[in-house]
Parts: C-alpha cells; sequence; structure tokens
C-alpha cells in the first residue's frame, strides 16, 4: 500500500524530508511504502539539494493540501500564515497533518487541535520540540501510566549554547551572542531565544501533553538569558553550580473540580553540577520527566538543524502509515497519538509556589552585613543553605555577598528580599535567579 | 470499552503494574478503561502491597491466559519456564503477550516472534531493556526513517553501579562486588551481570530492532568487568577517561545480497569524560542511537527497579490499548509497534572491526622500552594516540607503559600486540581495553 505525501515548503527540512522518503534503503520498509506525490514551493526554477520530477512541484500549497493523491500533509514552510489557514484545510479534508511549526502550534493549538478531534484525523508535533529527540512520542505514548510530577528541559539552544560558552570562557553575554550570530547559531533577532519566548512556546506544548491539558501561554513567567551577567556564571561555577536557561512545569495538586495546578516557567537556573541536566553542552536540548513511579528519564540531543528535524517529521509520518496499515483509512483514533486534552490546567499564583533561590547582593564591606541579610531570611521563615562574600571587583569598600537558599515559599522570600533591599548597608540586589 | 488485562505473576514488578492499574487518577484516561480480571499467584495467601479481590487470584497461570476476559496477557513472573509456554499459549489463543522478561526474549525471542507474527498478534518488551527508560518505542517508532549507525550504551546498572564506586574511590572490583552483594545491587551470583551476559542479552535486543533482523546472541564477544583492574581505572581518569560497560552495536556495510554487517560487543571500555555516556552515574542506564540523519540521541534513567519497570510494562498495555481502540480487536497489526524482522543481520569476524584501544603494559624500566613499542605498532600501521609511562607501584626496576591508539583494524593491532609481548622488555601485556 502506497501512501501518499503532501510537503508545504521544500526549504533544509522539507528537502530533508524528500531526500529521506526518496532513499528509503537501509531505513524501515514502510518508508517505502511512502511516496512524494505533491510538493509546493515557491519559486520552481531554484536550484535544490534534492532531485524531485518537476510535475510534482507546484506554487500552490492549496493544490498540495486538495490533491486527492495526498493522504498525509507535511507542512514545514514555517511561518504563521498562510502555515495554520493550509493545516485547518488539510483537517478539514479529513487529511492527518504533521507540522514542524512549533510557532503556529504554540498559537494556534487549541484551534487544531479541536478541528483535528472534531475530523478525527492526527495532527502531529515531534519535530516542534527538541528537534531530532524523540520526546512528543514518549511522553505520548510510554509514559502515559505514570503521575508527571515534573518536565524540565534545556530546550532552546541557542541560549545553551551562548551559555556554554559564558561558562567555559568566563566570556560576557554580548560578546558571546554577537559571535553566535556571525557563526549562524542565533539569528540577526535574537529576541525569541534569548528573552525565552521560544523555550516558552516549548515547555507550554510539553506541558500540555504530560498533564493533559491546554495550557495557558500568555501566563507562563518566561525570564531569559538577555541581562544574566557573567559574574553570576563564575560565582555560580565556583559554589558548584552551572547556569542554565530550564523551562520546567512542576505538578502542584489538584483543585476540587479535578484541575491540576502547575508552576510553568522559564528562568536562568543553577544546577547543581551532578544534574543530568548540567552536562549538556552547546546546542544540544534535553528533557528530563520525574514521574510515579518511573523515577527520573532524560532524553538528550541535537535540538535543531535539518536532519535532525527530518527525523522528527519522517517520525510522525510513519506513525500515522503504520496506524493506518493497523486499522485502515477509515479507523479509529489511538487515544494515545491523538493526545486529546482530558482536564483543566492551570497555573499557579507566582507567589504561591516554591523555590531554591540564588542572589547577587552588593553591600558595603561593613562587619555584620551578613548578619543582617541572615536575620531578613531567618524573620520569614527562609532557610538559607550558604552565604558568602566574594572579593568585590568593583573599587571601594564594596562587597559582594550571595545567598543561596532552600526551596522556600516563593512569597516569603520576595518579602525577605524587600527587607533586606530597604537594608542601609545593601546598595542594590544585583541578581536574583532560580536554583534547582 | 474495558480492556481485560490477566497478570502472570504478583512480585513486585506484577505489584506495582497492578498499583497502576487500579489507582488511575492522574495517569492517562485510558489507564482507566483497563481491568485487571485475573491474577496467578504462586501463594494466595501471602500478604501484598496492593490489595486484589480473592475471587481475581489463581494459582493457576494457564487459567489467566485462558480466561474470556482476558484481553492483553502481561507475563511478569520472570525465569524461563512456564514463561516461555505461557507467552506461546497466550499468542496461540491470539491475544497480546507484554512481558518484562528480557531472559525469555533473549533466548526464545524469534521462536516467539514467529508465534507472534503468524497470529497476527503483538509481543511488546519495552521493560526488558533499560528498565523505565522509553527505548523500546523510540527506537521502533521515532526512530524508523534513520540509518542507525550506532546503538552503544550502559544497559547493565549492577556493573555501572560497581564502575562509578571504583572511579570514586579507587577501590577495588573484589570489595565494591561484594559491598554492593550486601546493599541489594548486586545478586549472590553476580555472573550474569559482572561477566557481562545479562548486558549481551539486551544488546541482542536492541540491535535487532536498530538493524531489523535477529541478533546471533551466542556469536556477540562478551567481556564483563570481573577481570578489570582498579589501577586501569585510575589511569583511564588521569587521561581524561571513565571506564564503563559499554554494550555496542555498530553498522559496517551491507552484502550483496542486502544483509547488515554489524560489530556487536560487550566490553570494559574507556569513554572520553565529554562523551554523553561518561557522566552515567550509579545504577542508571543510558542509551545512545546515532542515525542519519538525526545524529546523536540519549536516552537516559533507572535502568532497574519494580517501579520503573512497572512504568515500561503499562507502557506497553496502554500502546495495545491505545491501537485497538483505533482499529478493533480485530484489526491488522501496525508494522512498526509489531516490529517484524526485514532484513539479514549478521555478525563480522572480530578481526574485521576496526576499534580504539587502550593497553598497559608491564616493562623493565630500560631507556628505549617506548621507543621498541611505537615501532612494534608503527611496523603495522597502528597509529598512537598517546604513550604514557607511570610511576611503577611494584618494587624493583619495572616501569608501567599505557597506550592508547587511534582508531585501528583490529587484525593489524593483535599483530602489533604479539610483537610487542616478544619483546625481551615486556614482562606482560596486563591489560587490554577498547576506547571510544
Amino acid at each position: 500500500m502506497t501512501i501518499g505525501i503532501g510537503l508545504l515548503g521544500l526549504g533544509t527540512v522539507g528537502a530533508g524530508v524528500a531526500g529521506i522518503i526518496n532513499n528509503p534503503d537501509g531505513r524501515h520498509p514502510l518508508v517505502g511504502q511512502l511516496a512524494l506525490k505533491r510538493v509546493a514551493v515557491r519559486d520552481p526554477q531554484r536550484p535544490r539539494p534534492v532531485d524531485l520530477p518537476a510535475e510534482i512541484l507546484t506554487t500552490s500549497p492549496e493544490a498540495v493540501v486538495d490533491d486527492p493523491a495526498v493522504d498525509i500533509v507535511v507542512e514545514v514552510m514555517g511561518g504563521l500564515e498562510p502555515a495554520r489557514s493550509l493545516i485547518l484545510r488539510a483537517i478539514a479534508a479529513g487529511k492527518p497533518v504533521v507540522t514542524a511549526n512549533k510557532a503556529v502550534i504554540a498559537r494556534y493549538g487549541e484551534e487544531i487541535a479541536a478541528a483535528a478531534a472534531e475530523q478525527g484525523v492526527y495532527v502531529l508535533i515531534e519535530a516542534a520540540v527538541g528537534g531530532g529527540i524523540p520526546i512528543i512520542e514518549p511522553l505520548k505514548q510510554s509514559l502515559g501510566g505514570n503521575r508527571i510530577q515534573r518536565v524540565s528541559g534545556i530546550i532552546n539552544g541557542t541560549t545553551n549554547y551562548i551559555l556554554s560558552r559564558m561558562a567555559d570562557e568566563g566570556a560576557a553575554y554580548d560578546a558571546v551572542l554577537a559571535d553566535a550570530q556571525q557563526l549562524g547559531y542565533a539569528e540577526a533577532d535574537p529576541a525569541a531565544d534569548v528573552e525565552g519566548g521560544d523555550a516558552a512556546d516549548k515547555i507550554a506544548i510539553l506541558a500540555g501533553l504530560a498533564y493533559g491539558g491546554s495550557i495557558e501561554r500568555g501566563a507562563i513567567p518566561t525570564e531569559g538569558i538577555n541581562r544574566l551577567q557573567s559574574r553570576d556564571v563564575n560565582y555560580a561555577a565556583q559554589l558548584g553550580y552551572v547556569v542554565k536557561l530550564v523551562a520546567s512545569a512542576q505538578f502542584l495538586g489538584t483543585d476540587a473540580d479535578g484541575s491540576v495546578q502547575l508552576d510553568v516557567r522559564v528562568s536562568p537556573t543553577l544546577l547543581p553540577k551532578e544534574h543530568p541536566l548540567a552536562g549538556v553542552h552547546g546546542v544540544n536540548n534535553a528533557i528530563l520527566v520525574e514521574g510515579d513511579p518511573v523515577g527520573r528519564v532524560m532524553f538528550y540531543g541535537p535540538g535543531a538543524g535539518a536532519g535532525p528535524t527530518a527525523s522528527a517529521v519522517v517520525a510522525d509520518i510513519l506513525n500515522i502509515a503504520g496506524i493506518r496499515e493497523a486499522s485502515g483509512a477509515q479507523g479509529g483514533l489511538d487515544p494515545l497519538l491523538a493526545a486529546n486534552r482530558w482536564r483543566r490546567c492551570r497555573l499557579v499564583e507566582p507567589g504561591a509556589t516554591r523555590h531554591r533561590n540564588y542572589i547577587r547582593l552588593h553591600t558595603t564591606d561593613q562587619a555584620g552585613v551578613i548578619g543582617k541579610i541572615g536575620g531578613c531570611f531567618g524573620d520569614e521563615g527562609v532557610s538559607i543553605r550558604s552565604i558568602v562574600q566574594f572579593e568585590s571587583s568593583t573599587a571601594g569598600s564594596d562587597a559582594e555577598i550571595v545567598v543561596i537558599t532552600h526551596d522556600v515559599p516563593e512569597a516569603n522570600f520576595r518579602r525577605a528580599l524587600a527587607a533586606i533591599e530597604a537594608l542601609a548597608d545593601v546598595r542594590t540586589v544585583a541578581a536574583c535567579l532560580r536554583t534547582l
């Protein structure tokens, strides 16, 4: 049985997908049953790394979606529109969709999921998070017996590359960013990466799958690395930590109506050096899932790139093809793969969470300052793991004090911090980061 | 739709599975559609951690398999017989099987797979390798678009625990093994773990899935850690390596008839400290899959234990239940999940492989020894990465020389080693290990 594939877009990922489908040798035999039937491109004349018969190319993406020979629509054109409309058009035609388009899923995921559920078709998105790392499918299909306690990950390669170099070289953020841009690891406009928005898009997707409900993307507290100072990376290293941009979703409890309470956030975070995520270097990604009874499992690999992304897209195509072989084109949906929402998720108020914290204070170099700071924390019941005074690098009589707290209620921590800021000896709270 | 589960065995894993099925809250809703219908136990009177109605317990495993209310048979009793016969009985009755029994799959996998293919039922084995780590399913379902170049892993928790402690404490193998036995991390008879047999069973399963063919288990060169000396662990550390028991399966090429040539082996192996597998500590497992075009992806987590294993067993149950919901009880098989063999795999002769090598030589402390050793390697075209003379810890005029080679043909390396052993200044080749 041949399964017709329609490709929307023939950029690097699209060409990678076409290359796999057209060279099935040595891959799973199901790849050999896939056939590229129609491919939408902007300019049919442009030379491409993959050789396709001219008659399957078209400049009309609608023609791809509507082609009766196309059984599965693969959207790898990127951008919001016309990608969103084309996905909805495919769903309306009863055709399953595979997309690598995180931006569309993060913004229109609910609309797309609702349409897919109504039509009874799959919309699969393995490539949208973690590049080539199988993470969407394992979350959907392998961990369903668990109560998920936390999903945390390094899911933005650009920022991890920058942080790795800051840690290795003691370099400043701006300098590494400029270099990363030159090397092509960061975009000319790096805002979506360095301000944490891309990671927030992705953790919204992962948390939605892990907890079975829709995550309010706009409500995710998001802090990037763009204000991170190399000084804090260096102090963290001296204290046995690595700074990473961590996106996490933690289960806090259940409301009376069965809604799940979650703490979902993106923030630069200190990880103890022996933490599984601490060893993730460069543009690699890793996602740690903690569940009962599985414990901690981690998925690691290249978080971006044409090859890894194409591998993930083909994984989704094969899954749809495999189920179609089992159940026929008119079969029902596998509820694991379809991943319909099954409960409500809500993000708790920031003050209602608990965290370990790292703060750096700029203080006068007076005897007794540490005692006063400790007193402010003690008054709020915030227990401290360590207070260390570092040699001040600025001239004069100032000091730098780094405090790491135990796991404490956010509200108490904030009150203590306000009291510390009001101390005469404290000039500024120069940095405030999470610690795992 | 309720799906009836029959459980063969109610030990720690079986009780874990029963506990998940009987407490579906907060798990995927499909768990709520599973119902324990019949459970085979040896002694119905024994108190158990999980509360089951007396009428579903039976001492007859055949009664579980034959019960018409049982849709899926879950074998968690362990051992070879009657486990094998019961699995075959379930298959003959057209019932899908989930098993955590690596021993049965490693020994009777072909017989079981053939019977399952003939009857058109699934036999799923996620729990047989890597404990709670989702690895079987990702290999089957998420990486099918790839040409797999290598699968390598730390897949025996006992030996990794022992090696971690040898590295951390500089302790001797025998002392750590005795302690591990006391702590319950190693069996009273540790042979299957420390001699590498367990890891060989598992890499045979992983390689069979990665390359789509049956692996001749008995032909896998297998070396354990039972003759490893702490001295080599320490020298490796000084040279920037960690010693791990690595099981690997590497693609070497394809025969004219399409058969795949593989180098499959289990051996103590030096890993550069920055290698993804080098950071896997204690009883954790990790499997690294290298493929084109995905690159390197790694799966990490607890390699054993009742909870993780139960999570993997339930993953398989859910997958069968999910597909059944899509295609009905009479539907066909998803070829990805069924994982039928689709090509022949053969292990190449050991001399036809290539490796990096670590050797430790016991030599006289004469000027010129290093030159002679280097000459023997040079004569065979074996290029050397480093030669280091360590201070001899034994009395007298002896020296210890450690050589690490580049990636070289095994046959040439063996010839060079024979020439070195014949040198008058060389007392013994005291250790010979692989290096990645």
